[in-house]
C-alpha cells in the first residue's frame, strides 16, 4: 500500500486534482449511445467546407438524414459489486454528467463513492448535452438554446447573494455557511453546457430507452430530471427498484402517483430555501408528489439537510465540501432499502 | 477469477456491450476543465425562462460574463503504471473523446487497451464539442456549426462508396475487405456532434493549457487534431516526448519543425487511401511533413498499414475490427522509443 501511495505522491500529485485513498477495481468500463432517431432535412444547398486550416475541401451536402436525439451513458462496473442493482446518474439542467465526477475544487464526486461503495454506476449526458451531441434549430430543436453568464448559478442554485459573481473569490456574497466550494467556482461554470427549453419528449425518450437497455436499477437524479426521473419511473414501473431525487425540479404525473407505489424513493433538499424566491415553491411541489405516493400506499421521504443536521448545502450538493456527508445518507436510505447485497 | 467472470455474465451481459478479460485496477479517476477565457456580453433583454414543464420561472439576463474555449478531460491512472509518461487522447472534427472507448459495436476501444498496458490515459472533449461546451455564436463563435448526415462520414471515412449510408446494413456498399464494424455503423452516428471551423486557436489554446497542466506526456492525436497535436508540441517541445499521428488530417508549422527533432513521431494511415478523392493529398501532407522533421535531424516514422501486412482500416482504425492489431502496433512502437517503464 505505502509503494502505491508514493507512486500517486510522485508521479500525479500536480497532474490530477482528487487523491484515491484506495485503489479502484473494475470488472469493466465503457461507454455507449442509447434512444434517438432519424430526422430528413431537403431542399438546402450543398457547401464546401475546409475543416481544417490549410485542408483539403469537402463538399457537405446538408440534404438527408440526421440521427439526433440519442443519449450517451458511460458505465463504471465494480469487480466487487454490493449493490442489488445498477446506479444510473441523471444530471441537471444546463450539465452533463460532469455533475458526478470530479468537484470543481478537485475532490472525488458522487460517482466514486457510490462506485466505491460497489455500485455499478451509469453516468449519462441527456439528450442535448455534452458527449450526446445536439441537431439543428429551429428545423430539429424547436427553440433557441440558453446560454448562462457566470452569475446566474451563483444565485439560482443557492451558492450566494446578489451582486453575483466576482472574479474574485474573495469578494463574492456567499451564503452564510455555504458549503460550496467557492475556489472552485469558476471550474464549475466550465462544466455549462447550452440547454433547450423544448425537448423534454425526447430527454423522456431517451432515458427511458436506457432503462430499458439497462434496468432493473436504481435512479438518483438531479433538478431538472426530477421530471425525466419520476416520468420514466412511471413509463417503466416494473424496471425501477428505488429513486433518489436530488432538489427535484420537477416531477412525474401526479394522476399516476399509483404506478409508484411500489418504489421507495427519496426527496433530498438543501439549505437556504425559505429565503429563495423559487426553491419554497419548487420544494413544496415535490413535496406534495411526495405525499401524493404515500397517499397511494408508496413509500416517498422527504429529507431536509438542515434538519437531519446537515447545514450549508446549495443546489449543487453533489460537489458541496460535504458532498461525501450527503452521500453517505443516501447510502444509508439505500441499504436500508435491502438495495445492498447481502453479505 | 470464475467466481468474477460469473459475475460478469450474470449481473451485466446485456447491460455492457464490452466484455473485459480482466479488472482493471485504478489508483484514481476523475476530470476536469482546462482553459478557457472570459466573455462580456451587453445590451440585450432580460428574458423569462420556463426550464422544467410545469417548473417555475426564471428571469434569465443574457448580459454579463461568460465563460467560454474550455475543454474536458477525463482520466484514468492505473495502479500499476508501466507507461513512463501519461497519455493524452486528442479526438477527431466532429467527435468527442467516445471515439477511444467502447467501439460503436461493443467491444473495447483505445482507451481501455493502453489502460491495461498501464498507461495513465487523458481522454478529452477539444473545445466546442461534448463536455467542453460551446458558446454563442456569431458573438463568441465566428461561424455555423456544421452538422453531418449518417451518409457523409461514410463516404468521408473511407468505410464505403456511393450511394453512401443506408438504414440497412445489408444493402451499404463496404469498401472490400472493409474493417469497419458496419453492424455498428448506426451508433457511431450518435457519437457525432456539431463542429465550427473557425475555432482552431482556441482549441489549440486549451490543448496547450492541458498540456502545462498533465505533461511530460505522449500525445496520441487522430484527424483534424493533426495540426493541433503538432503546433502544440512546437510551442511545448519539452514537454512532449512522443506524437503519434493517427491520420492526421493537418500538421504542424513546416518553418518549425526543428523544434520536433527531439520528440520522436508516428504517423500511421489505414487502407483505400489510393482511390479517395482527398486522402492521396491529405496523406502527402503528413509524409512530407514527416520528411521535414527528418530533415531536421528529427526521428518521424510514416507507417501505411497495408503495407504492414494489416488491411482493410478505415479513417476510424481505433474502432475498426482489428482496433487491437492497430493498437498494438503503436503499443510496440512506444515501447521501442523507450517510453514504457523498465520491468
Amino acid at each position: 500500500m505505502s509503494r502505491i501511495r508514493g507512486a500517486i505522491v510522485s508521479l500525479s500529485l500536480l497532474a490530477t486534482p482528487a487523491f484515491a485513498a484506495e485503489p479502484i477495481a473494475l470488472r469493466d468500463m465503457g461507454s455507449f449511445h442509447v434512444g434517438g432517431r432519424l430526422v430528413e432535412i431537403s431542399g438546402r444547398p450543398v457547401k464546401e467546407v475546409v475543416f481544417t486550416q490549410g485542408g483539403v475541401p469537402a463538399k457537405i451536402d446538408p440534404n438527408g438524414t440526421y440521427q439526433v436525439e440519442q443519449m450517451y451513458v458511460q458505465y463504471f462496473l465494480p469487480a466487487d459489486e454490493k449493490g442489488a442493482y445498477p446506479l444510473l446518474m441523471w444530471h441537471g439542467g444546463g450539465l452533463t454528467g460532469v455533475t458526478y465526477e470530479t468537484t470543481p475544487d478537485g475532490r472525488e464526486g458522487w460517482l466514486n463513492y457510490f462506485l466505491r461503495r460497489g455500485w455499478s454506476v451509469y453516468n449519462s449526458d441527456a439528450v442535448e448535452r455534452g458527449r450526446a451531441g445536439w441537431a439543428q434549430y429551429p428545423d430539429i430543436f424547436k427553440s433557441e438554446p440558453v446560454f448562462l453568464t457566470t452569475s446566474n448559478p451563483f444565485e439560482r442554485f443557492r451558492i450566494g447573494t446578489g451582486p453575483g459573481w466576482d472574479p474574485d473569490p474573495a469578494k463574492r456574497k456567499l451564503m452564510p455557511g455555504s458549503q460550496f466550494p467557492n475556489e472552485g467556482y469558476d471550474n464549475f461554470t466550465k462544466q455549462g453546457v447550452p440547454r433547450w427549453t423544448t425537448n423534454d419528449d425526447a430527454t423522456l425518450a431517451a432515458y427511458i430507452a436506457e432503462i430499458d437497455r439497462v434496468c432493473p436499477c436504481v435512479i438518483l437524479f438531479h433538478s431538472q430530471a426530477g421530471a425525466f426521473g419520476f416520468k420514466a419511473a412511471q413509463a417503466r414501473p416494473d424496471k425501477v427498484k428505488a429513486l433518489v431525487a436530488v432538489e427535484p425540479a420537477g416531477v412525474g404525473d401526479p394522476g399516476r402517483v399509483d404506478a409508484l407505489k411500489g418504489i421507495p424513493s427519496l426527496l433530498v433538499y438543501g439549505d437556504f430555501i425559505e429565503q429563495d424566491s423559487r426553491w419554497p415553491k419548487i420544494r413544496a411541489t415535490g413535496a406534495a408528489f411526495a405525499d401524493g405516493i404515500r397517499a397511494a400506499g408508496g413509500t416517498a421521504e422527504v429529507v431536509d439537510l438542515p434538519k437531519a443536521g446537515i447545514n450549508g448545502n446549495s443546489h449543487m450538493m453533489m460537489m458541496d465540501k460535504n458532498n461525501a456527508e450527503v452521500a453517505a445518507l443516501i447510502q444509508t436510505w439505500l441499504e436500508g432499502k435491502g438495495l445492498t447485497k447481502k453479505p
